[in-house]
């Protein structure tokens, strides 16, 4: 069945726009729907182009709260290490689950998950039908004879990924710098290359990552990733918060994409902000994330993104800096083609797209982009559609009460609630 | 007619609660409701105090996103002040119907409001059940010869707001020190100990302002409001960031209560972090407030209340800073009782609470507090109760339309909006 939304504005002008096979393929005035469509009427409503959440650990849902405003060791160590240790595949299948409701609910179609049990991750994505690049994290505790093992559990999770979607594109996760030994990067980077995957690694969250690395190896993070080959169009680098302007040099030749994690970055108060302005000076592709849900604590990426333009501004004591304009394209993937959406809506583009409530209080007066950046939050979104799929409308989601027992039900094994 | 809720959560357990005269009047397992009594169906929600807003500029959403990302004095000048000069009674009105219907949206239930044509931003109060303490910025532009004759309209706009509302606490609204002169400052702390009323200032907002005091009297400005005699008990200063230790021990002294604004210190880029941990080691009270929608841009306190707890982690670098239990007391008033919201529901309080939907999935699983602060937004809220009034139920808020409609035509008017 083809899907046909009437009367909507976009950019201000009402239009229709016509879906068939997952695709865009009319849009404008005079759009009709064929007989036997879908048809939304979207008066008072706005299309407009979704988000994707370029870094998170989705099932971390589960431990929404368990162990806030700890310090960072004592909450891995006392909290999310030993509830992780009891994960099961059932467990991230719900709490995968959850945490694509809520990602639909607020408007994002995709997202870059680096989780245990990625199966799972990925039954959760073909069951919520959104779409996500899916990886296992991939850590041998810089003990090189574990390496040869981790290789073939990648490999192993590569194929068995592989059947599971077509919305899931599987990726090598190799979890960062400081947990993954130099030979493992080595065969993530020669993977990466002949199987055309795509490399999410965390890179400079912390001061720390960065002295630790000096110290170790004689150069900063981005440098030694480098060296080892990993650095590559291919790459994406969650986080970036210390990296420093030979760094930032470094990543824009080799052509890596960054993704920013304001929200989380602040939660953990690692004390720094990601120098967005400088990364784009040269050249790099950067993207928006929220990281998980136990370190942020929402995966709702229109509240995220008012915090990235926020933090530019802060930091470049410049109410100038980032304009919520650049804050959509880095939202919404137009500044990262890597991460896989365009942030367009057009003829010819996959059917990804949104409907927001125009009459919303908090969108009037004003620019739309300028009120989806600064005034507004993910409840706006009336309606999202994921590949022609209509997966949220009038703000209901199918099957949201099942993900959320499930999830309930996941989280009281574990301990996290009672 | 009384009120009375049934079934709803509070701390964990399922109570009913009823009001009668604009209070509470019981709560407990075993409240039932009496003949005639509007019933409201808590199943599923969660019974919450409600927030206040403690610095704002209601009627300022009508210039929402005008001139957004430009920087202060050209905003400033080239934007907000061209556009207040032509504002009328009518557009005051409407564009703080529109904020009260934004704040009942997101449960606020009290507002501290500087803007002209204070008697129109009463009418707009009374009309939309909400309370508000309601100051006209007085603004004497340092000059000595205009004191008496703006004393003359202070006074006047005291007496047309007595009569306008229960719901509407008339304040005295000095705009700062910078525009204020000391003649002009010295009667409004004359008339704020005669009449009782409330003295709300911006002061200390921009490192610029102190620098500008202690050039111009030798003292910075917390020092600078002491000599006057205008920093008592009764004084809200707005904003703060800039207070050194030693303005901080005065202000604790004389018992001032300061309101933080962090969004919008962030969106127009101060540079600084309201040091609210030495604030409270000095006894001061503090409560949070949005600002005005044209430098937020929202009047969302769920989400604000969370960029609150996240800048103080970040500029402590302390993860444990600001736990959520602290940054909701600071939201709810409790932190702050010149404010007039207590944060409490129990019997015997007046009756304004919100009920909140318990089964939102951002809200699963954890601790409700944390996901108030940390995992939601607004959207949240489905009931608001305002002195026993229900003035939101199941997210519906009567006249919405007509508020939205008017503040339209308001922008438009003034050329912010086509």
């Amino acid at each position: 069945m083809s899907l046909t939304i009437l009367d909507a504005t976009l950019d201000g002008q009402c239009v229709g726009l016509r879906v068939e096979a997952e695709q865009i393929t009319a849009l404008g005035p005079d759009v009709q729907p064929a007989n036997g469509d879908d048809v939304i009427d979207g008066a008072g409503m706005a299309l407009v182009a979704p988000l994707v959440n370029g870094h998170t650990h989705a099932a971390m849902t589960l431990m929404r709260g368990f162990g806030d405003d700890m310090p960072l060791m004592e909450w891995l160590q006392d909290r999310i290490w030993p509830t992780e240790a009891k994960l099961t595949d059932d467990d991230v299948y719900w709490g995968t689950r959850l945490a694509c409701v809520e990602m639909i609910r607020t408007g994002t179609v995709r997202f870059w998950d680096m989780y245990w049990h990625p199966e799972a991750v990925a039954r959760a994505v073909e069951d919520a039908g959104i779409r996500a690049s899916v990886a296992l994290p991939l850590i041998d505790g810089l003990d090189p004879s574990k390496s040869d093992a981790l290789r073939a559990q990648a490999e192993r999770t590569l194929d068995a990924l592989a059947g599971t979607s077509d919305r899931v594109t599987p990726t090598l996760g190799p979890h960062a710098i400081y947990t993954v030994s130099e030979k493992s990067l080595r065969w993530v980077a020669e993977l990466s290359e002949e199987r055309g995957l795509a490399v999410h690694i965390h890179l400079s969250e912390t001061e720390g990552e960065v002295h630790d690395c000096v110290a170790a190896h004689g150069v900063r993070p981005a440098m030694y990733l480098d060296d080892i080959g990993a650095l590559t169009p291919s790459t994406v680098l969650a986080h970036g918060v210390w990296l420093d302007d030979s760094e930032l040099a470094l990543i824009g030749e080799r052509g890596a994409t960054i993704v920013t994690n304001p929200v989380s970055n602040l939660k953990l108060a690692v004390g720094g902000v990601f120098p967005y302005g400088k990364a784009r000076q040269h050249g790099i592709p950067v993207g928006l994330g929220t990281d998980g849900a136990a370190s942020n604590n929402a995966l709702d990426m229109l509240q995220d993104v008012k915090h990235l333009a926020l933090m530019q501004k802060h930091a470049a004591r410049d109410p100038a800096a980032m304009p919520a304009s650049e804050a959509w394209a880095v939202a919404t993937g137009e500044r990262a083609p890597l991460l896989g959406q365009s942030g367009r809506i057009a003829a010819g583009e996959p059917a990804d797209f949104l409907l927001v409530r125009a009459d919303a209080p908090e969108l009037t007066p004003g620019d739309l982009t300028a009120n989806l950046v600064y005034a507004t939050a993910g409840s706006v979104v009336d309606t999202t559609v994921v590949a022609g799929r209509v997966l949220m409308r009038g703000g209901q989601i199918g099957n949201e009460a099942e993900a959320r027992e499930g999830a309930i039900a996941s989280a009281r094994r574990l301990g996290v609630i009672e």
